[in-house]
């Protein structure tokens, strides 16, 4: 039987863990600089808080988990031959693996109001699951790193969180561009085409609108069933060019019969007031044709692309005015970010970003010279890790130049080497593996010498 | 719908995540000190790797995961109605949640012997999920912290083992015996009482010495079927006291006909002299009644109390020959231990360990007097965020008390007054909330006065 594991999932060597935590530790060190405070919920949810908040589609993909024990007992056994899958699945799963962090999250804010203390910043970073059709960069299993504020409507939310994207990319090298618009507004030009019933059909298809390009996008309109009328009248919008307040000033003159319409360009003035008068380091763009996915969005939107890399979307996220709400918690408002690890990772494996130091963790290795040596081996390994080296002492006392060809292969940076002749005379020998250089030290020259190496 | 998460599972809140992380940070930190590097397998695996690798019970108690889709297609809906649960789960479910991080690690080296350079230290640290019956203490999802050095014979590696122990628990200041037997030595004293094919029940029942006491030890193996002779004979040897030398002596006398007996001895003598050599703070015994309920190991086994509070084991591990054999591979030794981590976390909230600073992620709250006022409050956000002070700016202008009492319930120690006035004289205030004390200071003054308080 030659193991392997699901389709879809993987395993993570040392080297991609320690690769993948310079992007974890990067993006908690910022949420924690701008006072988020991390919450971790189960990965095994309840059904009933999953179902119905991710569309259809997402019903599909969840992944559920059989009931313990007997769970046939108590089933109609005609239940099971007549109705299918479907019906089946509801009878023996009440529980799911976790798809995003956003709906545990408004489960979590509701079912912990009383002891949560609002505005509430909160960070998570966990795994999700989707039963996904497995492809290329998409994974069954993936993490998820976000950030919401909730209970607090001020545009200073969005805009920390523009300051959070900008600095966690700043800091991983990562050139981007950060797209931003509102739902509001789309609101209103679905008003001013006259298909305000339609909102969702139009965003889920001028969403698509960098994917499948203009053409494409305006089948799917009318595939939607939107008027070729309203299909015109949508099309200069998207194609609105100049700057950030050129673009807002059209609009105003466009949408000014729309309410809704209006209030979001002012959001979106604002917002732009305040990161044009701040120290963004990438860019920021009003886009007029992001759209996001998600339905629960309600006011800002942005999402972030690597500007050297062509892969996606590698962050985003907006306000949504009542999330909480389907769990029973009416009228707060949130806003949040959430950042695709996967995503980044591959960015950065393509830009080269990652540096050496994360390829091992070990900085010494001693050699092992037999069961005589050990002890002295042992004293120098406590001496090192005293002064916090990362030390390793072979374990079997097997030949030199195995011992060796592991250091290499480990990609250990110095060796150390207390044969019968080193302890005798007192001074062990060091190598620097990358240039073959050989110093003969004192025990505790040795640690002066490797502490000024390492810088540890 | 009052919003509830499944029994055995929790959320965990931002003090009780930064509590845990402080564990987690201290077991890896020590990992990696040692050299053990990082690695990760999925959640998700298949249940041909988890099936009968942890006996019956075991398997009852692995999470199965639904197929996806219309998984009752192609399946005979006579096997549904007269196979009952058990035959259906197996047609319906191919994969489980993982059960522990050893076997998933077992299948782990032998998928990627051909990447790994052995001996190969590995630690990992990820939640587990089992269909338990939920109780106080006990989860259905918890984390594991494990270390295994897989593919050396030496006894270094156990001694390896005992020191990262015996490092974790002293930087957590926590009071511990080490409790250590080998089962070769099980394996001849089952030898001796002439019920060597018993040896696994043997095991069982006086794993639970320390549980239930000796009577009810003898009743268990008599229900075993152990004869009374030799449950008598079996006595003498769980009672023997003395000094570990002295234990040692006697057992070399009493099981010098079983070679595999006097081999564990050699090898507990071995251990013993490493341990007394050395700097171990924390107390080690050899306990010739621990037997610890897993039947893989084969040689060394080590269990960990704490003193000053009962609560069963919160560390244990072992040595196993063949651990990767189901998998394909044979004849590689391995050795490991596992912390417990929600153990360890109530040993530490029952004796106080957890300081005060872990209480608050955010050392500074800038108060927010509104619109006109923000962007001032941004730049003294933004300097203090430079040099890594943790700092939130109050999003919304509500009234000063409402802030107030935010950063109070939060336990945020410090919060800045830059209000109209303040901005006018460029002299902001600065309340260490603590003791009330109060200080008018220039936005650099802010910035080194806060820096000089919390060291950042």
């Amino acid at each position: 039987m030659k193991p392997s594991i699901p389709k879809g999932t993987r395993d993570f060597s040392p080297e991609e863990i320690l690769k993948r935590d310079l992007i974890f530790d990067t993006v908690r060190e910022i949420f924690r600089l701008y006072g988020y405070q991390p919450v971790e919920t189960p990965a095994i949810e309840n059904l009933s808080t999953l179902l119905g908040k991710y569309g259809e589609e997402g019903d599909r993909l969840i992944f559920r988990i059989l009931n313990s024990g007997d769970f046939l007992s108590g089933i109609d056994r005609n239940d099971i031959l007549e109705g299918g899958s479907a019906k089946l699945s509801s009878l023996i799963c009440e529980k799911g693996l976790r798809y995003d962090l956003t709906v545990p999250f408004a489960r979590y804010v509701v079912q912990h109001r009383d002891e949560i203390v609002f505005p509430f910043r909160r960070y998570q970073i966990q795994p999700v699951w989707r039963a996904d059709r497995p492809q290329k960069g998409r994974y069954r299993e993936f993490f998820q790193c976000d950030a919401d504020v909730i209970g607090s409507d001020s545009l200073l939310n969005e805009y920390e969180l523009i300051r959070i994207i900008d600095d966690v990319f700043t800091r991983l090298n990562v050139n981007i561009i950060i797209r931003i618009n509102n739902r509001k507004v789309l609101s209103g030009i679905a008003e001013y085409i006259g298909e305000s019933a339609k909102i969702t059909d139009i965003t889920i298809a001028i969403d698509k609108l960098d994917k499948i390009g203009p053409e494409e996008v305006n089948k799917e309109l009318a595939g939607r069933g939107i008027p070729a009328d309203a299909i015109r009248r949508l099309r200069p919008i998207l194609e609105l060019s100049g700057n950030t307040q050129a673009k807002l000033a059209s609009l105003r003159e466009i949408l000014r019969g729309s309410e809704t319409g209006l209030r979001g360009i002012e959001e979106l003035a604002t917002l732009f007031s305040y990161i044009s008068g701040s120290p963004v380091i990438n860019g920021t763009e009003l886009d007029l044709t992001l759209a996001r996915g998600l339905n629960y969005y309600t006011g800002t939107i942005m999402e972030v692309r690597a500007k050297d890399v062509s892969i996606g979307s590698i962050c985003g996220g907006g306000r949504y005015d009542n999330l909480t709400g389907v769990f029973g918690l009416q009228g707060v408002s949130g806003v949040g970010i959430s950042f695709g690890a996967d995503r980044i990772y591959d960015v950065m494996t393509q830009l080269s970003l990652f540096g050496k130091t994360a390829s091992s963790v070990t900085q010494v290795l001693i050699l092992n010279f037999g069961e005589k040596e050990s002890g002295f081996a042992i004293k120098l390994r406590d001496l090192l890790k005293g002064v916090n080296c990362r030390t390793e002492f072979y374990p079997d006392p097997v030949k030199i130049k195995k011992q060796m060809s592991y250091a290499d292969a480990r990609k250990i940076p110095y060796i150390v080497i207390a044969g019968d002749e080193e302890i005798k005379t007192g001074q062990v020998i060091c190598r620097k593996m990358e240039t073959g250089e050989q110093k003969f030290l004192s025990p505790d020259g040795l640690v002066s010498y490797i502490r000024s190496e390492l810088g540890c």
